[in-house]
This record gives structure tokens, C-alpha cells and sequence, in this order.
């Protein structure tokens, strides 16, 4: 059976979508910690983000670049953080998140509810950022 | 001025040192959240992660791989998480640990106080696994 993830990249489930190339899949967590919540997967099934092949591993980073870089300027922030917990979907998955304090990456707390028009306005901040350097 | 994990790097601060190669460094951050708690650290001074060159970014992950794979046959957990958060100290660093659950990797818990022993025997353990899997 297809994780929830790579049916998000095949399409069918909808996804609000930031960037993609061969290897990788970015899309806006709808349930986030904070605005500007990204989950980066890549596009097989690997559960354990240290089990990914060397040449997945070796450009996950890479891909994330211009996106954390957009986050962070499209939100008022610190900085990008980054946490992989990975325990609820058995799919490797990066979060990306603007942080102003280690609070804000704490899984612990309870997510945003965002309305769709909420989560369209955060992507579209994030694409605009993405456009603006690319 | 060399930041503090430039003199670890340096050896001018001793350190548990986990392993290291031409671009990275990995030692036991001595404040753990968790037994098996480590910092990877490019040998190169940049504040935010995410500007890192290119070269460092897509070596890290490959880097951390085998001390995380060690640290998760070190000590008993789900798998070994990742947490970049660095507001801190203005030197890029990577925290890898072994978890259970989300709240596992929650940096607003109360550290750890372990004792040099204890500091030394976390060591030991992962250089063990490390060396098993070399």
C-alpha cells in the first residue's frame, strides 16, 4: 500500500505543493507547528530518513537550500530550523520551520488549525520568496 | 574569536569525540537531552546551517549517517532523530538523537547532568557500534 506521502506526490491527494525535482517533494504541513510549516520526502518509500540511499541523503540538504532560505525571509524569524522525528508516517520526511526558539520546533505542542485560505496565503508567501532568488 | 566548537574542533577544549573527517566534526554534546546525544558540526565557521557552501551540505547528512545508525544500535529507541535549531551558538551544528517519541527531541526539557564516567561510557558505546559496522 502507498504511504499517505507518496500519494501526496503522485497527486492523489491534494497537496499544497512548494517545490519538486526528480529526487524530492516539498508541501506545506496542513497540520503546523507554526506558519511556514514544510515537510521536504523523498520520492521512495523509506521509513528511516538514515536508511535513504548516499545519493539521496547527499542532496536532501541540497534541495531544502532555497526553501529554508524562502521560509525564513518570507517569516519573520530567527532562522530555519530543521527536525526529523519521523515516527507517525513510515515515509522519511524533513520538517523545515521559521524558529525564533528551540520552542518552536517542539513536537509536543499543539498544531495550527489553518483554513485552506490560510494555508493558499502561506504557500503563495513561500513561492514568491522561492521565485524571488531563483 | 574562534567559536567554542571551533576550539573543540581545535582540540583547544577537550571534547568526547565521536569521530571526524576533512570537512565535519562529532562529539557527545555534554548537555544531553538524552543518553547518545550528539553534535555534527562543519570544520568551517557559519552561523546558519542552511549557508553552509554546497560541498558541506550535501556531505552532512552522508557524514552523520553511520554515527546515527550507531547511536540507534547504542542505546534503545525508535530510531535516531535530527534536530537543527543553533540559535545558540553562532556555529552550524546538527543535533542527532536517539528517540522514542516526538518528545524525545523537545530542547525545552531540563538537560541531562551525567558525570565524566557516564559522558565516557555514552562514548564508548557508540564508538562501539561505529567500529562494528566500519
Amino acid at each position: 500500500m502507498m504511504s499517505i506521502f507518496s500519494k501526496i506526490i503522485a497527486g492523489e491527494i491534494p497537496s499544497y505543493k512548494i517545490a519538486e525535482n526528480e529526487q524530492f517533494f516539498a508541501f506545506l504541513d496542513i497540520f503546523p507547528l507554526r506558519k511556514g510549516h514544510v515537510l521536504v520526502i523523498p520520492k521512495i518509500e523509506v521509513d528511516k530518513l538514515f536508511d535513504l540511499p548516499t545519493d539521496y541523503l547527499s542532496q536532501m540538504l541540497v534541495f531544502a537550500q532555497p526553501i529554508a532560505t524562502a521560509i525564513e525571509k518570507a517569516f519573520k524569524c530567527n532562522r530555519c530550523g530543521i527536525s526529523v522525528v519521523g515516527i507517525e508516517v513510515p515515509h522519511a520526511h524533513m520538517h523545515l520551520l521559521p524558529i525564533n526558539s528551540a520552542n518552536d520546533l517542539n513536537f509536543t505542542q499543539p498544531k495550527l488549525k489553518l483554513s485552506e485560505a490560510e494555508l493558499k496565503e502561506v504557500q503563495e508567501k513561500i513561492l514568491t520568496q522561492l521565485n524571488l532568488s531563483a
